[in-house]
């Protein structure tokens, strides 16, 4: 007898013969499940939930990892499991691998469609001697008569108006923007939306149907500005070095989402010109460079933006190739170091009406934390952020062995019976940590006593002296190439990373009268946020001990949020409220910052 | 004693030793009066109106050239007068040389000031840790708290913002123009306009303090897109004949604006980034070719336009160098062939209000005419407006020696008694003949009967035969030039300019059923319409048969209705209105236009 096998929510199901368990069915489906311990039950990663179906009983490696609630709740390790029966199982995402994650991101409808825009059919008549209308009012009275429509024809439209409607066939769709007639479609062309997630390291961008909501395509991309700067301080520097250096970061980056843009389109049979609207979200550096304004005030202190509320701005007037007069719509800032990645994140994750106590962090070279409390003092904003100075080491960079998650970087580690065992991205022999398997080291050895809670190394058979400095061996390498290992110094800088992050929460909770313990729910985002193990954390103290079920892993949500504000404008409306209710604290300012931090990089 | 002469409008005055004629003592002012025959009193040019005072009384050479009652009301030949007290006297535009009327123009407040912008000069408090409030943000609510405006901030401006804030001192005068901050200027600084007549030869460039309504300064220059075609035509083939040759049409004129608008303000010590709004009219192709709009479908019928109505372009968008909001305001077309100029004329013409039946010219290579007629039958348009192609003979082109109106060129000619008189502008010796002097040549020879209806040369004592046509010598030139002459052949090409334009005007009139003589007015605007002597041109059958007073030469009406529109958001909702009211006629669907065309060559 074989057994129906369903996994949720990615919608995928097979047929399999008794006896194989979850975790191979899985495999055979091509769902990558994190698995450091190969399927021994000695890692406790593949955690799945049975949501419909019989499997065997728990076995010793279930109870071990799982409490008796979770088990009573139908959550088992996917290793373990053996179907009894037709099964419905929920892979809860942190139980995904990296690289299965990514593909899975982007594919869901972030709100109810509500564009900016409207489409109408026409069907014009050719002038003749006896109707000399020009072409403008052409257009302007068809869409008048026949839908009932007063708009205007944007200048660039106009520019291209005559030969395409000779072109068509004097048959076209019009796209009405605030009475504004902004692009000209063929007929059955559908308008097209683009989103923007313009990160520091990363850029990711979408492709929807802004009618459907649907996302078409996605793409994700390095952010070509890397070459003239790791990070937002050394890019503004940059800008502003020399003449026309900010123009050249500028053009590198449109040039990159033009791109994009270009082979999404191709993917889906259409063409860069029937995209009408765009959203960018990004941190304020990349939000004023990628907009051409003066960065420098963003490099000394107080850190003013050259504008904080939302603009639109005609898209070509940025060089990007799109319908003529397609408009991009960059949502509201919070501070110099608050951008509107944030703001998208806050919307995506439901910030703009949670009650809370709740915390949403986005994690990466800075980290912008933000505070929900809508019952607390009155007089008080529902919203309080910050930015606290990270640090790239989540990132992989100033770590011995650091790199980028991508295919052969450590993304999980265990150290289980003093037994070392790792997971690589794509299942490749490993070449370095990235930055999931970063946290796990440090939580590993520190929950193993390999480091003391001042992060002072100790005693292990795997421990050895290079350069000078104690490392941690966590994996031997043959053709002569060194082993991979986590140095003393390693151990320092992800202190100190983790040490700005707790002290900005520590900030915070401070500020509205919070004890931790008082926090319904953490949300991590952004790609760091995805892929580390919450466990992790909380063992090396970067975010408060609390119940695990208290944290949710949210993935990309500015990317999420650019989505939802392209395709609604109440989504925009959403977010520029919720901007006004954000209370902004400069840790420039908080005077006891330095003692709250040397006490948040104890381990 | 020494008399007091004061000359109007110009508004120049002296003090002259009695004996001496109102023309020596104009000369002697530097204003250079019409004196073809050289101050004997034989051409009847130099007409003048004394307005106050005595002078000595009429000379037969004034009953010549004047009626009883125009010398009642005061009119006399300034080379006959001679003032008897201090006196005021009022010089006629037509009495003016071309060169001193030129300069006059452009000086006049065309309308009240009430400009689409309005300003608020700021003093802002800078950013510190306690307020970290955006740059664009603390000049919106200064503007709020200040002076209760809401507005946005221009995208180029927010560009420009933090720069512009901290190198000002954060004191700054904010030009608001519909809810936006289109410029910021130094506080001190007064908003400028940018006014333009941009015809096929020339561009006629005004800068006004929008404020005030004055005229700051003028330039007069020629089309830099002359080498690309003389005519709107060939400008047209060369513009759709390859790609690109459109952008550079474009962009040459840009750039000759932007330097006749960088010369005016050097002029008064103003800077480009001082314009904050400018209006341009010219005819459909010159509108279209600066816009970037297609012009092939002007090039043959149905000959529609890609716009007709008024657009606003932010003046960036076209590559005017100017204040980064600055918004360029393009009137109404009429039609393929009757662009904003003739809206621009309309307007400065009073072609608004004005009851008629009237008529109003534009004579350049096409023609543009209008008739008003606010009492004629009910459900007829108010305004009746078509375009005939005239074409470039009154400029000069096709006629032997002919020119442009430039130094050297004659541009007033008589044949009193047999005898040939002249007038070159600026006095040097003649090498050519401009419009004025064209028309005034065929109408004299057509009064003497040198030339007969049809257009034929008979016999005159200045006759000569030359490579096998008749012509008539104007003037000898020594060393060896050959004569100035008028050839049979420059006869006809007249008649076929005056042909079209006469022909236009019948089939305006018969469409309202009118005859000439119920036309209470006829303005005539432009360059040419304001050099030519109505006289001849009644003489010659170009103009029906009317009192001489009925005929008002307006000058450069197109450039005074620019600079109405620019000062005045009045004027434009005028020249909006007055357009919706304008019927076109198109000459081609014309069914007996040929006879009608056969007819009025006749001289
Ligand atoms: S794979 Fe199941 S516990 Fe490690
Ligand atoms: S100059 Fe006076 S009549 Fe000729």
């Amino acid at each position: 007898m074989r057994l129906k096998i369903e996994f949720e929510p990615i919608g995928r199901r097979g047929e399999f013969p008794q006896g194989i368990t979850l975790w191979e069915s899985a495999c055979n489906l091509g769902l990558a499940l994190q698995t450091p311990c190969g399927g021994q039950g000695k890692c406790g990663r593949c955690i799945v939930k049975i949501a419909q179906g019989e499997v065997s009983p728990p076995t010793p490696a279930d109870y071990r990892f799982l409490s008796a609630e979770q088990i009573a709740q139908g959550y088992r390790l996917a290793c373990q499991a053996k179907p009894l029966s037709d099964c419905r199982v929920y892979i809860p995402p942190e139980s995904l691998s990296i690289a299965q994650r990514l593909q899975l991101e982007g594919q869901e409808i972030p709100a109810k469609p509500e564009p900016a825009i409207s489409t109408f059919n026409l069907t014009l008549t050719p002038p003749t001697l006896d109707d000399l209308r020009s072409d403008a009012e052409r257009v302007i009275q068809s869409l008048k008569i026949s839908h009932g429509v007063e708009a205007s024809v944007d200048f660039a439209v106009l520019q291209e108006l005559p030969e395409r409607l000779r072109s068509q066939g004097w048959q076209l769709k019009a796209v009405v923007r605030q009475g504004e007639i902004i692009a000209l479609l063929p007929p059955e062309a559908a308008p097209l939306g683009l989103a923007v997630d313009l990160g520091t390291t990363k850029i990711a961008a979408f492709l929807l149907d802004l009618e459907s909501g649907r996302t078409l395509a996605n793409r994700g991309l390095m952010n070509p500005q890397i070459p003239y700067g790791e990070d937002v301080i050394s890019r503004i520097t940059y800008a502003i070095q020399k003449p026309g250096a900010a123009a050249e970061l500028q053009k590198v980056v449109v040039e990159a989402i033009n791109r994009a843009a270009e082979e999404m389109c191709a993917e889906v049979n259409a063409h860069p010109s029937h995209i009408v609207e765009a959203v960018i979200v990004g941190n304020t550096a990349m939000h004023h460079l990628f907009l051409g304004l003066p960065v420098s005030q963003l490099g000394y202190a107080p850190y003013v933006p050259a504008v904080q509320g939302a603009l639109e701005v005609k898209a070509r007037e940025l060089g990007l190739r799109m319908a003529s007069g397609a408009v991009l719509y960059m949502p509201p800032l919070i501070a110099g170091y608050v951008g509107s990645d944030h703001v998208a994140a806050l919307l995506a994750a439901g910030f703009d009406e949670i009650e809370g106590p709740a915390l949403l962090l986005d994690i990466g070279t800075n980290t912008e934390i933000c505070l929900a409390y809508r019952n607390g003092q009155p007089g008080k904003s529902p919203l309080t952020s910050l930015s606290c100075a990270s640090g790239p080491a989540f990132e992989g960079a100033h770590i011995t062995h650091g790199m980028r998650a991508s295919p052969g970087a450590i993304e999980s580690f265990s150290l289980e019976d003093d037994e070392v065992k790792f997971q690589t991205i794509g299942g490749l022999p490993p070449i370095g940590l990235c930055g999931s398997g970063i946290l796990d080291v440090v939580a590993q050895l520190r929950k193993a006593g390999v480091i003391d809670s001042s992060g002072r190394m100790g005693s292990h058979r795997k421990l050895r002296k290079t350069d000078g400095q104690l490392c941690f061996v966590i994996a031997e390498r043959g053709e002569g190439l060194p082993p991979i290992v986590f140095t003393q110094k390693d151990v320092r800088e992800i202190q100190l990373a983790k040490g700005a992050i707790r002290a900005g929460i520590e900030v915070l909770l401070r500020e509205r009268g919070l004890s931790p313990a008082e926090l319904q729910e953490v949300v991590l985002a952004g790609a760091f946020g995805t892929y580390l193990r919450p466990e992790s954390a909380l063992e090396i103290g970067m975010l408060p001990k609390l119940p695990l079920e208290r944290f949710r892993q949210v993935g990309n949500a500015a990317g999420a949020g650019a989505k939802a504000m392209l395709i609604s404008t109440t989504m925009r409306a959403k977010a520029e409220k919720l901007t006004r209710q954000v209370e902004y604290i400069e840790l420039a300012a908080v005077p006891d910052f330095a003692e709250i931090f040397a006490k948040a990089i104890l381990l």
